[in-house]
């Protein structure tokens, strides 16, 4: 019997940016409905920062929750979230939960695009699990499709429109007929794109999205390197004007298919501007809306879309992660 | 230690129509797959009929599998599977098996829709789960995102066309210039509406799937007697015409919506011919599609489309449920 048998379940949070604050504030604003939903109470045990200082938009939340001490506050979590983002000390402290056999729950996309089967060794050999539906277009489920939905399927292709501000900054040019480099400096005023704003416009974002989906939905090891990438910096204002003159819109699409035998796949990847007749459903997608689909041998073409970025839709996915990794604690408790 | 420790997860499936034809092909034609991605084979023990002597396409599954002895072969099983429809015997014998623990996969929605809460009940009772994605739009993934993905949000409102048959006799009339009788006679023609035709077309099939919905999304005990409820028997070709007169299109829309404070909701259910704008998603769902919108107050709208019916669709969501209950299995055997 631990310590913490029949108690709340403990969920330690590493980063408190606009994911973090909104996964503390649903915890303390909805801690009624988690309690009912679990059959026991979770409780924020704190909130790991680097600069304690920091003004933070945490509404009820206890500012005593934040810490400094990342480290100690992990060691001591039922569950661990991690949206600190950024490699270290994320995969570290990632690790270490990992190790101790704690589930994690993380939305950090270039860490499991770049460290995930080192995690997923590490939670397959400690008996933990790892999660991070929010790493992939946020809120939109795509990876508990691929990994559940599909289980009995085979999946025969995936692609999307899986970056928000590149989309934002086609969309301006397709349906507001605003010159290409103007939607980009727009883009960037609003605060749409990433500090380095190469991430969202060479397709690397995207790359790491397609890459994560792709590991899960054929369990090949695949790496950013794969991917065949082309951003949108290469478009000029003409391009434009010919698809509009041929009823088309232009959209970066990533994509993943497989190709060779279905027994021993080989997976083909691509993030590249693809020309698309307007009446496309990828080609309607506006500003930061995402949209995934799915074909697989049975289903058929499944079409998952939302919003792919911001504080409360990745907060969705992240709290949806922790009350399954809260269910899998309370199960063992059982 | 039970007699099947170690050995593989053996599988009963009741009923063999199209449905079930197409279950039984995969679990043969994918056995490899599923057993790589188990860890243990999948081990299809009979499949029970009415009429030993129809003739069905079973492809490679061995003819020596269908049996009339329903009973006996669903109390064997380490996973029971149903999809025969009909409320009895199938009531009974998905109660028998969990009421001995065992796990059971339905396609079944109107035995969802009118014995879900029972049902419900004697899984808790005896630790065995019940799960039927099948039941609602086939291959689109809406009950695990109302219940997995969304476990940490709130949802306010579900909408959608849930009814292809509906949807395509719309479509007919909207798209091509059908006259309306005419449509309602080509869908009959076509086989796409149930034997009982009032079923599409006076909405009780939509209102089977919004209830079903509506108990995942707010655990509210609510029935078919709950939805207010018209279907498009009523439509006359001069509601289509003053549609088509101003840009719109008329769906068949079913929606559930909660209504009062968020600790006590109450819901509100209807099935209903709706004008929507010719530009809006749901207006573009084509024939046979099915789409659903989640609303949820941190995710905002997350909208899922696909195949909402045919054989193959609803055996991948059969399916994804079955490897689902096939890992419970396997973790109780470790």
């Amino acid at each position: 019997m631990t310590a913490t048998a029949g108690g709340p379940v403990r969920v330690a949070l590493l980063g408190c940016g606009t994911v973090g604050a909104a996964v503390a504030r649903s915890l303390v604003e909805r801690s009624g409905l988690y309690a009912a939903r679990l059959g026991a109470p979770v409780e924020l045990t704190g909130i790991a920062v680097r600069d304690l200082t920091r003004a933070r938009d945490l509404g009820p939340v206890p500012a005593e929750l934040l810490t400094d001490r990342a480290e100690e506050l992990a060691a001591d979590a039922d569950v661990l979230v991690e949206v600190m983002g950024g490699i270290e000390p994320a995969r570290s402290l990632v690790l270490g939960a990992l190790r101790r056999g704690a589930p994690v729950v993380t939305a950090n996309k270039q860490l499991v695009a770049q460290h995930g089967p080192e995690l997923h060794r590490a939670a397959v050999d400690h008996g933990a699990t790892l999660d991070y539906e929010a790493a992939v277009v946020a809120a939109v489920p795509v990876l508990r499709v691929v990994r559940e939905s599909l289980a009995g399927d085979r999946i025969t292709s995936i692609s999307g429109v899986v970056n928000g501000s590149t989309n934002f900054i086609l969309d301006q040019v397709s349906r507001h007929g605003m010159a290409f480099h103007h939607a980009v400096a727009r883009a960037g005023e609003l605060g749409f794109l990433e500090a380095d704003p190469t991430e969202d416009l060479e397709g690397l974002d995207a790359a790491a999205k397609i890459v994560i989906l792709a590991r899960a939905a054929w369990g090949v090891d695949v790496t950013l390197d794969d991917v065949q990438r082309e951003g949108i910096t290469g478009l000029e204002d003409e391009d434009f004007e010919q698809a509009r003159g041929t009823g088309q819109v232009i959209k970066l699409i990533a994509s993943a298919w497989r190709s060779g035998a279905a027994e021993t796949p080989r997976v083909e990847l691509a993030v590249r501007p693809v020309s698309l007749g307007a009446d496309h459903p990828m080609a309607q997608v506006r500003g930061g809306r995402n949209v995934v689909e799915i074909e697989a041998e049975l289903s058929g073409v499944l079409r998952l879309s939302g919003e792919g970025a911001g504080g409360d839709a990745t907060a969705s996915a992240v709290l949806g992660d922790l009350m399954g990794a809260a269910r899998r604690v309370l199960a063992t408790r059982a």
